[in-house]
């Protein structure tokens, strides 16, 4: 099957390990294997490394369960990352010739992936004047008779766009009718779990995926899952068969270790983005040739800036004089922005937006980029 | 995308739990976590749980190395497991419409996922006639102008085919003149690694995918990669960015330590296969409504019986009745067979077969089968 380049994927392995100041990572600051253990007593040392439990490992989905409003076992099944559970889901509800939903700037995975599949695909916008918010009235519009699904993420990669409980009613509401899959990222949920919303707890046809990577801060683990009704579980099931069997007991005892103790992860995390937040909020008020939509919840936002550079030319740039590194905005397809995680340490966070309000100012003088 | 079920792996996840004598796993003897880090001084209590190397750890891919005659890590890329490896190279490189040649009894993977992607798949026969060896002239008289890929293993699963040196370079002659890939899966390829051959030393479009699940005795940990020219490995790359970003750092070293301390994991293993096979012979020997073909180096066979039940009745029975464990050949195309994994612990596994035996004289005289 032909696919897309993936620009944003590209770009972070190509250039990432030449930050100094990651400033666009999407994940909170990764622990270590020994903070991990250190929250549980006893080392795994009898664990046996055969398969495991094949669609993951009880206790492991019981403590996914309580990040969720509904469900049981049935609902859950393990996947290597979020991003292959969105591809499972993908391959076994979608044939060619169906229509797909997403929105831009947005995941290139989201439509870039039904679009190899050969669905056909329908990109509407977030729109930056409206908070990053999509209109209900397109996305009414937009439902064809083949319409199958609508794929997004809340928070949203990069613009951090979170949908109200309201705007879930609406949304299923229009997807109900025709029985439309609604596939929701939900990575960057949860930092505070009551109050945000999974699809998969209000719609029979909604399904979350989420992993450890980001607000669990344990990309490393490699560990993702889907919740969502047993009808589709079953069918994710019979195709990863042909994937990847199981994701072994190693990690799923590290996961569930992780989740078990979760708000120990979370209570840091949350600091960590709250004090990235204010130190966003001051600089903005320094630096007014840039501008972002903050939400409370999200470690993701999409920075705007106010200068006549290609993002693209800006970030390498920045890069190679400064060490700063940012995705730019072409990765998600859209210009005079750059993708800011708000995620990592605080103190490297605040040193990495001054040295970059400066380096604005000076590069703005200099004529390569005109 | 529309499959069918994966009649193995089905009957594994659904049945495997009630063994008591396991002969049907093609894996090595699972090791504990214990028994993999003490092979290696030192606990990686200090590894961050980031992505780590996207195309997976340097240190690793050396290693991964050593298991081969060519190559260099732009040769490399590692995936969570082979079955995963497969489907990547699979969705990669082949589109709706290409030809796709498989042998049966064989995976199903290997023909029922292309079948899914759209591609036209002929099923070819190993013999069991001729020591389960397909036919060369059939591959010839195959080949058409849109074939794309032949798909394989060797050691073949559940046959125990395995390719000669004289073999290989008859199928390569058939396929470069319109540079047709060979995908071979080479799980259980390595045991003696001077005496087994890798498609990807003798062919540009020749593609090895392996890991550490069967004869490394670490299914657990879910590791696996292809070895294939860079132009292969780069369209993996670019897929991958859509599936799964990396396989993490934790997994990735881990599977250094297994792979930098092979030679105790394949001694060890080499032992087991000596014994078994040996406990296997003579019980050829004293039970004639068996037979089977056994290759040196292979840890399954295609276990013949000259008795008139059909195989899934066969296996479900001796699982309910004496908690024996087979798939049958129906899973694989093929009655009147069962696959028999020769990795386990020899003392149960010769206990097994000795019931086993024991029981099917029992159960031709009943009455439930016939």
């Amino acid at each position: 099957m032909k696919i897309n380049d993936f620009l944003c994927e590209q770009w972070m392995t190509e250039y990432e390990t030449e930050a100094i100041y990651n400033m666009t990572d999407t994940s909170f600051q990764a622990l270590s294997l020994q903070e991990l253990l250190s929250m549980e007593e006893g080392f795994p040392q009898d664990l046996i490394l055969d398969y495991g439990e094949i669609t993951g490992k009880k206790a492991l989905k019981q403590e996914i369960l309580k990040l969720y409003q509904t469900g049981n076992e049935e609902n859950i099944v393990c996947f290597p990352g979020a991003l292959n559970a969105n591809q499972h889901v993908m391959d076994a509800l979608l044939q060619a010739g169906d229509h797909v939903i997403a929105f831009v700037p947005g995941y290139q995975q989201f439509y870039d992936y039904p679009l190899s599949l050969g669905c056909e695909v329908t990109c509407l916008s977030f729109h930056e004047e409206q908070d990053w918010k999509f209109s209900m009235d397109e996305v009414k519009e937009s439902i064809r008779k083949n319409t199958k699904m609508i794929v997004l993420a809340s928070p949203s990669n990069p613009t951090g766009t979170m949908l109200t409980k309201q705007e879930w009613q609406q949304l299923i509401e229009l997807c109900a009718k025709n029985a439309i899959y609604i596939l929701c990222d939900e990575v960057y949920r949860g930092l505070d779990i009551e109050k945000t919303i999974s699809v998969s707890d209000l719609y029979e046809f909604g399904i979350s995926t989420s992993s450890l990577s980001k607000i669990f801060s344990l990309p490393g683990l490699r560990l993702g899952w889907v919740k969502a009704a047993p009808f589709i579980i079953d069918q994710l099931v019979i195709r990863r068969d042909y994937t990847m069997i199981s994701t072994g007991p190693l990690l799923d005892h590290l996961g569930w270790i992780a989740l078990k103790n979760k708000e120990k992860i979370l209570e840091r995390n949350r600091a960590i983005l709250k004090a990235n937040q204010m130190t966003l909020k001051s600089w903005l008020q320094e630096n007014k040739e840039f501008s972002v939509v903050l939400n409370e919840f999200s470690p993701v936002v999409f920075l705007k800036y106010n200068m006549d550079i290609p993002s693209a030319a800006l970030c390498t740039q920045v890069l190679k004089e400064k060490g700063i590194f940012f995705v730019p905005g072409t990765c998600f397809g859209r210009e005079y922005h750059v993708r800011l995680g708000l995620g990592r340490d605080p103190k490297q966070f605040e040193n990495g937006l001054k040295l970059f309000a400066k380096w604005s100012k000076e590069a703005l003088k200099k004529t390569y980029f005109s």
